[in-house]
């Protein structure tokens, strides 16, 4: 017997207390008893450093060691735009993929840094110690900058690894963490965008799914293939369903700890006028895709990522107004409120900090429309302006009234070191993005507004852009660069202009910096309150860190139905074929590739899954490992019902997508005939 | 360039004017240069009368003759209670399926009836001639049924066919539509449950689908096949992407025309008491189903019903709660109550006739939950016995006193014949549908109440249901029959419960009757005033009569992507794949048959397909054909969204769902076996 269960799906949410499965825990820090309860696993010490070491950390993503010749795996959406980058016009590595026949023809990418976590310290008991009783919020806050960019010197010199703050619970604890770097890496293969983003935007974040979402690198070391101390093995097969599903990786931003006030400002002002803003921006880029093959090439991964990020906030924001979940955290806060108010000690420490929060919020609020839009306006040179003309106005100063990260020569050079790698648009896409970033500026201010007189000088957006593009000599790099060095370029128009925005800016910043030590205090303090009462029971928001996430394969119900937990080889087939190639902007066209393969392949072989596990953005690239440690899938994207993830996670219908392990080696074997790797992967 | 649509689908909704592709037209009525506009095609008379004669009305749905030989195309879910009737414990059709190797192995199916509409005849004129002006509401009604009655009885005599009242526009027109019997309808050919109902309950109402819901039957005359003057062509494939659709049937019932008062005490009032009563009904028939195998067998048809209606209750009223929507009917109400309000005839007609209705509808509110509970509390016996009392109650009235439909000796003898024919549960299924509907009847008016006493006498409503069964002798067939020739039996304890339970139901029913009069007299002023306003550019209301839609194979928004507009056989493996035959109740388990024949397959052949036509229950097994007139598919369901079609048509979101035809001869040719079949289908 069995009743349907898809009303009260949708009607619960958030319970104020942990749910199974919830959770992005730190290594140091797991809900071991928990995992043992609920799976009758819980991974030992070592088995935890194996996972901790074979992971790497890849700009915006994560990735895992595979084999002891350091090939790395990760999604092919975490390599496009490196992808993209190796790529020409004449070698389209996106659109075609590419599969290096041997080792000599990996292709070295530039600029692409992998990181281990090999330490973890947690110092924030020397931070504390750091500011001494009665000091204000904003003289706290510069202190513990201090003893932190002290205490990251020492670990630096100590262990001789790239060392990071990393702040958890809103500042509830402060730790270092060291980092291996890995800066030779190459790519291996990469099967093509179409099959690997199958289903394109449209079917980001849904499932069923049939996305072939994986990429190989390999990490060199001395020109050298490197020889991890841990990688991945890789299962026999694909999970099982209802088997137990581990993660590691780095999960970006989530919002579940912070205060119904903040959450209630995402929701009612600052969400919207980013949705509004990325609306503005994937508009542009369409149109200027849409003038021709180069500029398509040119800006398809930007295309993907703002899409992306358009989704996710609206579909977050449709989160924050789901009236039962709100309901849930308005009394997860009033329980913890009620519980800081009863105990003297804990009020004198949080007990004004929820008001102190919204009260800060309601500050950023007032000004959250001039704070998005007084800037750069879309234009990467006016970005790379603004930032030298901060530089050269800090430099001006005294140091101690100089902003944090502005005070040592070193901390200078820094910058500048920042700004000659900063990414300059080309050139018809800079005139396109900034035309519409001041069209959106003109929109959201009004045209009477300082800045918006400042840029249009009242012309229209598209000739203010044109204009102020044309009369830059930034545009060349020799010109940017002797700029930097402090020897020519004093008088560049836009640097002129750059000027008079950064004192637009100057009372924007001070708001941004003032509610920052506000909130980073009362955070930290609301946290120590909740360490109190319910012991680190909890996990810490995602803050781009290493975390450990289990969970198993499971359906959810959605579209009416319960959703069926795999797809496999022929759900894809039936999906190229229901749509046909020429419906719907090819989103579901296979590449000839696929369509030679079809007759070689099993079709009831698993394809994507989908398990519980609490993931977002950032998490992209994991490796999902069963309790053997062993390799059965790739997440690569959440549902969308996990939008809301950032504020709530509801194990009814939050579910992690994965490829599964079957489905890359079955295609590097039967499509890509790349038997040296699946090889490779399979050796022991 | 393109831009996501989801949230914009989500946020349309109804619109105050009509809108492509909405409509269930009666054929005296087409848009046809609506259809000639959007889709370059207007059918003409000959083509109409083709379709609507190759048309055959099912007890609760549709069908279609598709051979000369008088073979009837519908769903596997109309056939059902047919194919269970024909079923036993050693020949269970509905599990296994049926193939009629040959004519003779057809198997009669007792008391099914079809019938085909041969005539049409709009009697609204000499109605309202019969109701003088000043008349009562109530006495008008009263009329207008005994001029109806004279005005059925002529139609018989001239036509010889089986004449039936159609009320349309809210009784704005009354027509007399005139239908030739076909009395004696063979099983020819049914599939197996576990692939007509593919994904079972889950899968109703969603899409992506597989499901070939179909079945055969073949109609007799004389004992030899029926000729019929008009059958269907089969097309040489399913339809194409964006091809236009269109089908013939019998929507059951729809409330679009209804006013924005009667809206909301369905949304507020009538639904949810509705859907908790199905909620009842659903877990007391799972309950018994659990028992074991023939317990199930003998209620897997009440469960597929009942579940059906639950869910389409439920999805009605979550599409009630949509305020947009509710805002388009209230905004399409203020207009046309504004053109009313301007013009002095009108106002006379109709200005009085929303707050007429809102007043009705606020006094059946107050009642409704003793009206729906005061009854048989699901007992057939008690029903039974109900009708008798209500049959001798109003023959001990004088004529005059008497209720419409027992005014006449022949009245009284078709009564007598409807409760002969009166179906009675199984013992067991009786005591377990009493003993729920008792337990219902507590809950929901309280163990005080008159009813909840005179039932239960403080017995628990298990022990008060088997008290009231073991007392009575009506479970006998022959106790029965002679109580209804008045022979005997007339102190039977039930009959005396039920003469006390029809006392309690005297007001009630009192109730219903005034506010019945009410609304159909206010309900077709609504509709005349509406006629003057908008002309009859509208359609009426479902009510179950031949209705004609169309539309086109289209995609729509949902579950974060856009739908594939058409399933595979190869998407229908990959489902069975993926959940495995063991996960989540076997509802994705394929008949071994289909098993077997997954090599003799063409993987990409459609299976079902969506389209935009609008349907709603009671189209179930209409046949969908191309512009041609011949069947390109079946129609059988529509996708969650539609559900609020009760309501509203949203045309971004509200599908159709269909079998493809190619799908149908592909499983009678390669998997059934039945090349006989294929080949009277291709007949020309």
């Amino acid at each position: 017997m069995r009743y349907r269960t898809l009303g009260l799906a949708l009607a619960l949410a958030a319970a104020p207390g942990l749910i199974a499965d919830e959770g992005m825990w730190t290594f140091d820090n797991l809900p071991l008893a928990r995992m043992k309860a609920d799976y009758g696993f819980a991974p030992d010490q070592a088995w935890l450093d194996h996972l901790r070491l074979s992971v790497v950390r890849f700009p915006g993503g994560t990735g895992s060691f595979i084999s002891d010749d350091g090939l790395v795996l990760t999604n092919h959406h975490v390599g496009h735009g490196w992808i993209e980058k190796v790529s020409d016009k004449d070698h389209d590595f996106v659109a075609n993929g590419f599969v290096a026949a041997d080792r000599s023809k990996e292709i070295p990418v530039a600029g692409l840094e992998l990181a281990t976590l090999e330490s973890m310290e947690n110092v924030s008991e020397s931070l504390a110690k750091a500011v001494p009783a009665g000091t204000s919020d904003l003289e706290a806050a510069r202190l513990r900058r201090v003893a932190l960019d002290r205490l990251l010197e020492e670990a630096r010199t100590k262990t001789g690894l790239t060392c990071e703050p990393v702040s958890l619970y809103q500042g509830g604890e402060t730790w270092i963490y060291g980092y291996k770097m890995h800066k030779d890496v190459r790519l291996v293969m990469a099967p093509e965008y179409d099959i690997a983003a199958f289903g394109k935007d449209w079917d980001n974040f849904s499932f069923p799914r049939h996305d072939l979402d994986f990429s190989l690198f390999r990490v060199y070391e001395d020109g050298k293939p490197y020889h991890p101390a841990h990688h991945l093995a890789w299962a026999a097969s694909g999970p099982q369903y209802g088997e137990m599903t581990l993660l590691a990786g780095h999960p970006g931003r989530t919002s579940r700890l912070e205060t119904l006030a903040q959450m209630e400002a995402y929701r009612d002002v600052m969400n919207p006028l980013r949705i509004r803003s990325l609306d503005r921006t994937r508009k542009a880029l369409h149109a200027f895709a849409a003038q021709g093959g180069e500029h398509a090439r040119l800006v398809s991964g930007t295309i993907m990522g703002t899409e992306n990020a358009y989704k996710v906030y609206v579909n977050e924001t449709l989160g924050l107004k789901d009236t039962v979940s709100m309901a849930a955290v308005a009394r997860a806060e009033r329980e913890l409120r009620d519980a800081v108010a009863k105990d003297p000690t804990l009020r004198a420490l949080a007990g004004a900090s929820w008001d102190q929060v919204a009260a800060a919020m309601a500050r950023r609020c007032k000004v959250a429309k001039e704070d998005m839009l007084v800037g750069k306006a879309g234009s990467s040179l006016l970005g790379f302006a603004l930032g030298v003309a901060e530089c050269q106005e800090q430099a001006a100063l005294p140091e101690a009234k100089r902003r944090p990260g502005f005070r040592t020569a070193k901390q200078f050079e820094e910058r500048r070191t920042a700004l000659r790698k900063a990414e300059i648009l080309d050139p018809a896409l800079e005139q396109a993005l900034f035309a519409a970033g001041l069209q959106g500026a003109q929109e959201e201010l009004g045209a009477g507004h300082s800045y918006v007189t400042l840029m249009l000088q009242g012309r229209k957006p598209g000739e203010a852009a044109q204009a102020i593009l044309g009369a830059t000599r930034l545009g060349d790099a020799a010109v940017r660069a002797s700029l930097l060095d402090g020897k020519a370029g004093g008088d560049d128009p836009l640097l002129v202009l750059a000027r008079k925005i950064r004192t637009l800016q100057e009372p924007l910043m001070k708001v941004r910096e003032e509610t920052q030590a506000i909130l980073g205090e009362h955070g930290a303090r609301i946290a120590r309150a909740r360490f109190q009462v319910k012991g680190k029971s909890v996990y810490p928001d995602a803050t781009f860190s290493l975390r450990l996430s289990f969970g198993a394969v499971k359906t959810y119900p959605a579209n009416g139905t319960l959703t069926q937990p795999f797809t496999t080889f022929g759900g894809l087939y039936d999906r190229a074929d229901a749509w046909g190639p020429e419906a719907e902007d090819h989103s579901w066209k296979l590449p000839q590739r696929w369509v030679d393969a079809r007759g070689r392949l099993d079709m009831s072989t698993h394809f994507d899954f989908i398990s519980t596990n609490d993931i977002i953005g950032g998490n992209s690239g994991s490796a999902v490992v069963s309790r053997k440690g062993e390799v059965v899938g790739l997440v690569f994207d959440g549902n969308i019902e996990s939008n809301a993830g950032c504020y709530f996670f509801n194990p009814d219908v939050n579910r992690a997508v994965a490829v599964d392990a079957s489905a890359i080696l079955t295609a590097l074997d039967k499509v890509y005939a790349a038997p040296h790797l699946v090889k490779e992967i399979l050796a022991r």
